[in-house]
């Protein structure tokens, strides 16, 4: 049968990103392509232990529940981010989703309609370029560089194009692992304030932040939030899935009531609600005496501070000498400029057949001038793995190195 | 500020199924308008087993996984399908879903352009109007009759409107109750094999059937698979939530490998995946030795089917006189045509007030013409509520009809 499909449907089967995941599922295939905490981290017992008391307490633990997700889970986000972000909201501000990619995909389809303009920081994560890509958004990248986006380049964008949507993540940026001052963000947030731009705050990957001397990263809605108490320009959306374990498949959308209203709306209509079960066992290890999600995070960025450090100790290799990398603070990925103008797209295919993957830049920008980088993924591999994927993506490098 | 949805995001606010459903969330009001299954039948213990099971057994349980689902679970459908159903299909022709909403939602989004066509059997349920509004397709209503729709109707809403889809549920049609008969089945699929139409069969209700004989409806799709080998223009939607429990968010979207494959896509867009934890424990549970599905099946037929009987008992008292309804052989739902002309929606305001509430017919049909019926369940509420609930819309009833 010949099957009719929307029009804007082959954007989605176009994606490099599906066939990389492919590759990953084979035997001894080594991917630094993906997106994955390490999994021999999660907390598994805990985790167990929840399940059974969940289960045990009430049947309304597998039953539907409210669209907007489980309100005492709700009411621990506002008091963790209280405490730890000096950031003010109301349960009623929360929508749970089904991680941040839904939370991003929902908005999406509340607030763009084909061809509006929608600012986006540059790079940024496939997942949003393709949500983007579908509702026929049209997408301006803005640039940045290793303090944050730039004020001016964002006058500019936000002149020229009128844009309904920014899409930033400042702490620890898929893929760059950038993190903005605090005067890059004021200057973003005073200067998107009343300009009727709404600007989504992707802090995925904020709590993974290696330095043990107690600092954090700000985000942009806790800067509001204090400055301004208000905030009603940032939708501020993460989730559970690097800090505890992505199967739990809990992440959030915070905002205006008016914004997080519709954005449930629409989540009623794409899949009624996110597990009730996995969302009462998250609060219930939440609010377990034996676990702490602070101890909990400590440890994961002591192993992955480990982890990057051997990534970038094996960059220092030979292979590698005229490519360029800053060497982030924190989050999953290395962020690597080829050497010589070689493209990430070519040296992938090549990865390919010697087992090993990682993301091409191209994936990572709504233009051509991320094609001679690639994402290195370091949280994920463990240390064999690392050293063999590493070795082998040297090798295809020097392929290209050595005939030119 | 001032926020830019999205054109046709405010079909979504002007829906009342939200404001049904938060009058359920108020204290001791009694709820006949929702699609729960009872709690106290979910096979808690069971689960609480296959948790521990799990998550003691391998740390990729918590791990993100494959955008398709979880292929043991995909394996086990299949062989269910073919010992139970005759249906012949490979796990590769099945994408696990967030639910039956997101299967619909999901085929929505790469099948339909806005303006396109889309047939939906008359009435119908307001989750899938909703994801065709938000879509902007043209919804054209096919009517029908006790055995299904009439193929005539179809015929000719085929020749005037040129239809991409065809929304159909052949066992228990929500609201209806109805089963298609298997003449009716067969006409409908010899006039739409070879049409270019792709016809949706959602079986949630399917395995509600309580006649304790062993007879079982017949599907669609296994009659294609039957009698043609093959079946690629038919989708088979379904869940487990209604046969384990809501909060395991799992359905499913089986059918030709290119339909299975676009919605993956969207899919991995949409979310990346449902719950690979959930997945696995419902896998785990239905591989048990401990629990049998078709005999829980069974135990609840006998109970929604007792739990019927009661509410059609309550349906001779005298405010009912003039009321009309057929007694279904199974599902979730009494469809009950009001005395005089009564609207559902009218009737509804008064029984809020009275502290009950139940879906009234306007909200399953595109039109105007099921404005004088209403949807009761009859599988949530136990026996005291299911008495309380159908007194409080009783006494409504008769204040309107004493009036006339």
């Amino acid at each position: 049968m010949h099957y009719s499909f929307a029009s804007r449907a082959q954007t989605l089967m176009s994606s490099p990103l599906r066939s990389v995941q492919e590759l990953a599922k084979r035997d001894s295939f080594i991917s630094l392509a993906e997106e994955l905490p390490a999994e021999e981290l999660f907390p598994l017992s805990s985790l167990a232990e929840s399940a059974n008391a969940v289960l045990s307490a009430d049947p309304r633990s597998l039953q539907y529940g409210e669209a907007e997700g489980y309100g005492p889970l709700r009411e621990w986000l506002c008091q963790s981010w209280k405490r730890r972000k000096s950031l003010e909201l109301h349960p009623d501000q929360i929508l749970l989703t089904t991680g941040t990619q839904q939370a991003v995909d929902l908005l999406v389809r509340v607030y763009v309609d084909p061809g509006d303009r929608v600012l986006v920081e540059n790079p940024t994560s496939p997942g949003l370029l393709q949500v983007l890509r579908l509702q026929g958004a049209r997408i301006i990248p803005v640039e940045g560089d290793g303090e944050g986006i730039l004020p001016d380049h964002l006058a500019s964008m936000i002149k020229i194009h009128r844009p309904k949507l920014l899409f930033t993540a400042p702490n620890f940026n898929n893929p760059t692992g950038c993190v903005w001052t605090l005067e890059r963000r004021r200057q973003v947030l005073s200067m998107t304030s009343g300009s009727g731009l709404l600007v989504v705050e992707d802090d995925s990957l904020g709590e993974l932040h290696f330095p043990q001397d107690g600092t954090k990263p700000e985000t942009l809605k806790s800067l509001i939030s204090m400055e301004e108490r208000q905030g009603e320009h940032v939708l501020y959306i993460g989730s559970f899935s690097k800090t505890v374990a992505p199967a739990l498949r809990t992440g959030w959308a915070a905002g205006s009531k008016e914004v997080i209203g519709m954005m449930t709306a629409v989540k009623l209509m794409a899949d009624w609600q996110s597990s009730m079960l996995n969302q009462r066992m998250l609060h219930h290890l939440l609010e377990s005496r034996h676990f702490n999600l602070e101890d909990h995070i400590v440890m994961l960025n002591r192993e992955y501070d480990t982890r990057l450090k051997l990534m970038d100790q094996l960059l220092k290799r030979s292979a590698w000498q005229q490519a360029s990398y800053s060497l982030p603070e924190g989050g999953m990925f290395l962020w690597v400029k080829l050497p010589g103008g070689l493209s990430g797209d070519t040296l992938l295919k090549v990865s390919v057949r010697k087992g090993v993957s990682f993301l091409p830049g191209s994936m990572c920008s709504p233009g051509e001038d991320q094609d001679d980088y690639i994402r290195l993924n370091f949280t994920h591999p463990g240390r064999d793995e690392l050293l063999l994927g590493m070795n082998l993506i040297s090798e295809a490098v020097r392929e290209f190195t050595a005939r030119s």
